[in-house]
């Protein structure tokens, strides 16, 4: 567990950003406007923090050429503020040194092929044929099943799962309780039950993917699920067997996707969002909160269904003549030919 | 990891089904239609992917007897085609062969009975008293509280989570990340807080039940909560204390089912469902995708809550009408009756 | 695995309650009224059983004065019996009783500091320098990352991930699968992909709280999300980064809290509620099933969102209608206005 600081110039020069100010100033960590004390930097992306950049006391704010005047502190200047922030916050994260081999209470197979420089944490299983890339990190307690392919640079949380035959890029983050590669949910109605279908298929993850705590990503029938470069899922979010999804899409907490359906690439799908199965969705394409796509979507753009939000005594009230709303329109639409 | 091969006639055999064509044709694998290659089985249960059969590259393909003559290579002739590919991927699957016997790093209460052809997986706990029957599976990492029964045949995958007391039947299937048992949310409030109201029942899953990865079934306050024989549940899915679902009922992901619920037998849930506590629905219901069910349903029949999903801009307008629907109700009532 | 029998005198005496009639009945568990037997406690809370007092085979029943006479057997008099049922279940809950130590095959750090009362169950992982306080229990599985602080009452069950950094406070209880201090949801946009933004906050847990199975609560980007005392929160909620939630919120399942939201006091939150970013709720807000919250609220109450429960078919054409509404509203007011 290590936080190292660094100069103003040393941050400067590592985020390739203009410094105005006392460059020498020592920068211990980074700080919203609001909450900053002396040694932190903070940034000022969003116009309505602005009024918080006057009274900060933060050493120093990464700020745009347009606030620079603004600024009552040292500054690192930055097309982009946001993003020069994000690139910040890899300089001051706080993560345990992973070290580099097996821990004494892992259980891997002999055929694994486990790279020299990867760290396999306490009380992990993997299984027979695995293959783990360089500098892996599989958090304690995490189950890798038989000729899982893990990329190189991947970080696993732990207590993560993978079924057999699971595929995963290089640059992935899977969070604690992920669990990829389960059946997805296919079975044949009979007259004595449902008769299961196993699912045949696998998981392929692309690179520089994220997912989020407890999340799961079930394996295909026959064909994989596919999930591409670049998507980042959030906790508790669903992907059936056949989904695919296609480069840069994020996707919020708590959604859903139904089997074999297809979201195109650099998508954002909020969250507590239901996506039907068997369906496709355009690329850049945007899904409010809570939305349940019931059908394709062809064309870029932003779809919702739902109501507003009310007082419950006024929600009953329209809720209620939202079921007499086919009978109520029809009374008019008689009224306005009968009268015109 | 084994997955032998076939041939037609064997799989014919097998299967119960006729074979017109080379019987003595290899078959190594399963695949759709469009993606099958040479020595590969596929089937065509759904008329709409029809077209595909003309050019499909499977060496055979399972086909009612009315597709028969479009079908341009060897045959397994069904009456019901998606069965038969359901039976078919239980002879292609490839699973890790468990091996019976308890694994050296699992830690096993010296009470509990486990038996001997059971598969007890890497770093898992047993719990006292704890009786496993034959053929049981258990994947690494799980934990099994104190008392539990579990039937034979029973598949545990990794890291699943069962409390102490719970009861499993025979030939049940539970994911990675289950956890059944846990406490059911009952409180009662006091001046000074939540007084926790301990869960006293148990909970009990029949015969041939599978669940879903991530889901959650809770104990039950004073009586258990019951899953019925057949049922299966997908990903993510919660059934809070004493709920009871029927045989051969199946829910969806997502889905949440509030505390006292009964469901009846054979209903179809689909995902993102939530269904209030203290109310009944009867056999045979199905509730569309993101339904909240806030009534007892005595009716089999299909159900639905919600808005259609439009494009945000126009969404927004019926929004703000919506919230506004008594009124112009009330208005046009009374301009009808004034102009009648 | 204990649980003990009382005479219904010292039940009396430790409920703090009138005992009428023979107080040297054997009481050897609780029910309900209906499912009770000889030897059985059972409570009267909800006028709607009262008829069930009359036929019950409880022993005894906890009833308030009113309902007394009508108390065909034994009865400790409680002017709330749900609180004074909440208070017996204590009493006869069965739990295997935790030894104090540590068990053999948990890893421990050495710089770990875990109080000689705590109890850390099998294939624990204790990460440098946690501290756990007096009758902790964690369960086995669990995996507690660097730096975590855990409260003297503590009970984590089996299988618990805490990342590190994360602070808990004295006598809370974490379900399986539950998730604190992974990762908020937090990147910024590129040309390259998304740009991660490491989350650099902590999680602070305050007193009393119970967070069920597999829920998550993120970490903060900056600042700590931060969950207050007396909370309880149901299965597979979603708290993002820098939520904060008020002394004594209750949050039932499947509900999703987006980043940066501020819960008040004593709300109580319903399942599969949505409730977006940046905003803030009030003390004393009630929120029905299913609802998304998108703006803030000042004022205690209760809000809602979504249609009723229809049957599928008379659904359609009401959803239907909704996606004309604003012309049909349009088009009424014209009319009004054209023939007033």
């Amino acid at each position: 567990m290590t936080a190292r600081d660094y100069s103003l110039a040393e941050l400067a020069e590592q985020l390739q950003l203009e410094c105005v100010g006392d460059s020498s100033l020592r920068i211990v960590g980074l700080a919203t406007l609001a909450s900053a004390a002396t040694g932190q930097l903070s940034f000022l992306a969003n116009p309505r923090y602005q009024k918080e950049l006057a009274n900060t006391a933060a050493s120093a704010v990464i700020v745009s050429p347009a606030m620079l005047p603004h600024c009552p502190v040292a500054a690192l200047v930055s097309d982009n503020p946001y993003l020069s922030y994000a690139q910040a916050t890899q300089l001051f994260k706080k993560q345990s040194e992973a070290v580099a081999g097996i821990a004494d209470t892992a259980v891997v197979a002999a055929s694994a092929d486990i790279a020299s420089s990867a760290s396999i944490g306490a009380n992990c299983v993997i299984g027979e044929r695995v293959r783990i890339g360089e500098q892996v990190v599989i958090g304690p307690g995490s189950v890798i099943g038989d000729d899982v392919v893990i990329g190189p640079q991947g970080l696993l949380h732990a207590n993560v799962t993978l079924y057999h035959g699971v595929s995963i890029g290089h640059s992935v983050i899977l969070h604690s309780g992920v669990v990829i590669g389960a059946d997805g949910f296919g079975f044949a109605p009979t007259q004595q039950g449902w008769q299961k279908i196993e699912q045949l298929g696998a998981v392929v993850i692309g690179d520089h993917v994220e997912i989020g705590a407890n999340s799961c990503i079930d394996r295909g029938a026959l064909n994989p699920t596919i999930i591409g470069n670049h998507v980042i899922i959030d906790n508790l979010v669903q992907c059936a067997h056949n989904v695919q999804i296609g480069d840069g899409t994020a996707i919020a907490g708590c959604t859903a996707i139904a089997g074999s359906t297809r979201i195109g690439s650099r998508c954002t799908i909020a969250g507590g969002v239901g996506i039907v199965g068997h369906i496709s969705l355009a690329d850049n394409v945007h899904i409010t909160a809570h939305t349940l796509v019931t059908k394709s979507i062809s064309q870029p753009g932003s779809y919702s269904s739902g109501t507003p939000m009310l007082e419950t005594q006024q929600w009953r009230k329209a809720a209620a003549r939202f079921a007499q709303l086919d009978a109520w329109i029809k009374k008019l639409s008689r009224f306005i030919k009968a009268n015109n």
